[in-house]
C-alpha cells in the first residue's frame, strides 16, 4: 500500500514535487521514479503500489504496477497519458486545481489584452519609427471566443467577461451557464464561434475528435485578421494551415504557447516570424504546491469512496 | 450670445467634432475656427462669443474675444492652453468624460499585463530561439503604483484592481477611497508608492509641480527592474534620466504613450530601444461624440448656475 510518483523530470524538479506531495500527504508513504530503467525499484516494491501520481511517465511503466488501483495526473492534459498503449483499465483522474485554472486565466487576458491593443502592429510599426494610430475598439465591442469549457477555459472566459469583453464559450457538450459569457456547443455552435471570435482562444483537450481542430477550415470562417491565442496543446493546430491564413491575412497574429515538439527547436521558422508570439509552454505552469493539495484531496475522496475530481471518460480523452 | 469651437485640427477632424457639438448643443450657434489668421471671423463676430471650446487654440486666440465668459476644453489635459499667457481670467473647464477614463482604463491594464506577463523579455528570447520558462508571479502578488487619482487614474485603478492586481493609487492631496486600491498622498506617500511599484502607471496632470517627477531621484526609489507606463504627458519624464536607468537595468522596460514633441520624430533614438515601447498617443484619444455629450452638459450646468465639472484651479494647474 504505497504511492509511487512516476515523473520523468529532472532530479530538482523530482525532489520539489517530492517534497510537496509529502507535506500533502503526510503519513503515507511515497516512492519517486523517473521511469528510467536503471533507477527502477524492486519489483517487489512496485508490487505494493496502488497509487501512481504521474507527470509524463515513459510509456510502459504503469504497467508494472500489479496492483495499481488510481492513476492521477499531475497534469491537466492527460493526452499523452492516455497514448500509452499498455496504461492500466484503472480509474484515470486528471489535475483539477483552481489555481491552475485561475493562473491560465491570467496568461489568456496578458494575450488577448496585446491582441485587442493592437500590440503587435504598433511594434512593427516602432520597428520603422513610423507614428500611426490605429482604430481601436473597446473590450465591450470585441468578440472573443474560447474553445473548451473546462476549469480553465471557463476561468479564462469569466475573467475576460469581467474585464470587459464581449466574450463567448464553445465547448462539445452543453455546460452549465456562466455570467456573462454567451454559450456555444456542438458542430453549429462552433461554426457560429469561429465567425464570430475576432480573437480565438483555444483551450481545448487534446483528443481524437480535437487534433487538427485549428486548420484552414476553422480560419476560414473566422473574421478576416482575427487573433489565434493556443494555450490549448500543439496539436490542435495545423501548423502548415496557421503558416498560410498568417501569410493571407486571414489570421492577423497566433500567439502560440504549446507545440508539438517541446522545447520547440530552433531552426523552427515559427520563431522568426513578426506575426507570431511564441512563449515556452508557460501560460500556466503547474505549481507543485498547489497541485500536490489538489491531488491529495482527490486521492482522500477516493479513499473515502467519493467521486473522483477530474475522472476521465476514456471515450472521449478528457 | 454664440459658442466658439476653437481648434487647430485638420478638416476632417474639425468637422468630425464640429458634427458631434452640434448633435449635442442643438439650437445653438456654433462657431468653427482653427486660430488660423487668414480664416478668423470677423470681429463683430467674435465679439458675440461667450463660450469657447477649445482643442489646441494657438496662444493669444482667446484674448481676441471680449466677452467671452467660459473656456471649456475638449481634452482632459490643460496644460498646453495654461501656458498661453494670454489665457482670459474666465473659469476654465478641462474634459471630463466616463467614456475616456474608460478607454484609459483599457489601455492601461493592456500595457500593464504586458509588462507584469514579461512580453518584452519573451520577445528578446524568441529573436534568438530562446527556448525559456521565466519565474511568473501572479497579478495578486504584483503591486502597480498609479499616479494620478484623476478621473483617469481613479478608473485605471480600478479596472487593475478588478482584475487581479495589487493596486496602490497616489495623488497630491487626499481622495475619496477606491475600493479595492491602497490610497497615498503627499510627498512621503509619493516615496512610498515608487519603492513599491513593480510596475508604476502614470496618470498625473502636467503641472509646474509634476513637470519632470519621473527622472532619476523617482527611478533610483523603484524596485529594480520595475515598469513604467507614462500615459500622462512627455513632460513627466526626464528622458535622459529614463535611459540612464534603462541601461543600467534599474528600469526594466517602459511603455511610452506620450512626448514632449509628438509625433515623436523618426529620428528619436526611442524608437530602436527593445526596452522601449512607443505608442503614438493612443492609450485615450477623446472620442468627439461622448467628449461632446459632456462638454454640452457642463454647458447646461454652467448656464444653470451650477457648478462646472472639471473646474481647473490655475495655482495647481488641474
Amino acid at each position: 500500500m504505497s504511492i509511487l510518483f512516476l515523473a520523468d523530470l529532472d532530479t530538482e524538479e523530482l525532489g520539489r514535487w517530492a517534497d510537496a506531495l509529502r507535506a500533502s500527504l503526510p503519513g503515507e508513504a511515497i516512492l519517486t521514479w523517473t521511469g528510467d530503467a536503471a533507477s527502477a525499484p524492486a519489483t517487489e516494491v512496485l508490487a505494493g503500489v496502488t497509487v501512481a501520481i504521474v507527470a509524463n511517465p515513459p510509456p510502459g511503466r504503469l504497467a508494472r504496477l500489479p496492483a495499481l488501483r488510481l492513476v492521477q495526473s499531475a497534469w491537466a492534459g492527460v493526452d499523452g497519458l492516455l497514448a500509452d498503449p499498455a496504461l492500466p483499465p484503472v480509474p484515470l483522474a486528471r489535475l483539477v486545481d483552481p489555481q491552475l485554472a485561475a493562473d491560465m486565466a491570467e496568461a489568456v487576458l496578458g494575450h488577448v489584452m496585446a491582441l485587442h491593443r493592437q500590440m503587435p502592429a504598433y511594434r512593427a510599426q516602432q520597428a520603422r519609427g513610423a507614428w500611426q494610430p490605429l482604430a481601436q475598439p473597446r473590450m465591450a465591442e470585441r468578440r472573443v471566443g474560447v474553445l473548451g469549457m473546462g476549469e480553465m477555459g471557463r476561468a479564462s472566459a469569466a475573467l475576460l467577461a469581467r474585464t470587459g469583453f464581449d466574450v463567448i464559450g464553445w465547448s462539445r457538450r452543453p455546460r452549465a451557464p456562466l455570467p456573462g459569457v454567451a454559450m456555444a456547443s456542438g458542430a453549429q455552435g462552433l461554426a457560429n464561434v469561429l465567425g464570430a471570435a475576432q480573437i480565438l482562444v483555444n483551450l481545448l483537450p487534446l483528443t481524437a475528435q480535437t487534433h487538427g481542430l485549428l486548420g484552414a477550415g476553422a480560419f476560414a470562417r473566422m473574421p478576416r485578421g482575427a487573433g489565434l491565442v493556443n494555450a490549448g496543446r500543439g496539436g490542435h493546430v495545423v501548423v502548415p494551415d496557421l503558416l498560410a491564413a498568417l501569410d493571407a491575412g486571414q489570421i492577423g497574429h497566433a500567439v502560440l504557447d504549446v507545440f508539438t515538439t517541446e522545447p520547440l527547436p530552433a531552426s523552427d521558422p515559427l520563431w522568426r516570424r513578426d506575426d507570431v508570439t511564441i512563449t515556452p509552454h508557460v501560460a500556466a505552469p503547474t505549481d507543485p504546491h498547489s497541485a500536490a493539495r489538489a491531488i491529495a484531496a482527490n486521492i482522500a475522496r477516493w479513499r473515502a469512496g467519493e467521486p473522483l475530481v477530474g475522472l476521465v471518460d476514456r471515450s472521449t480523452g478528457y
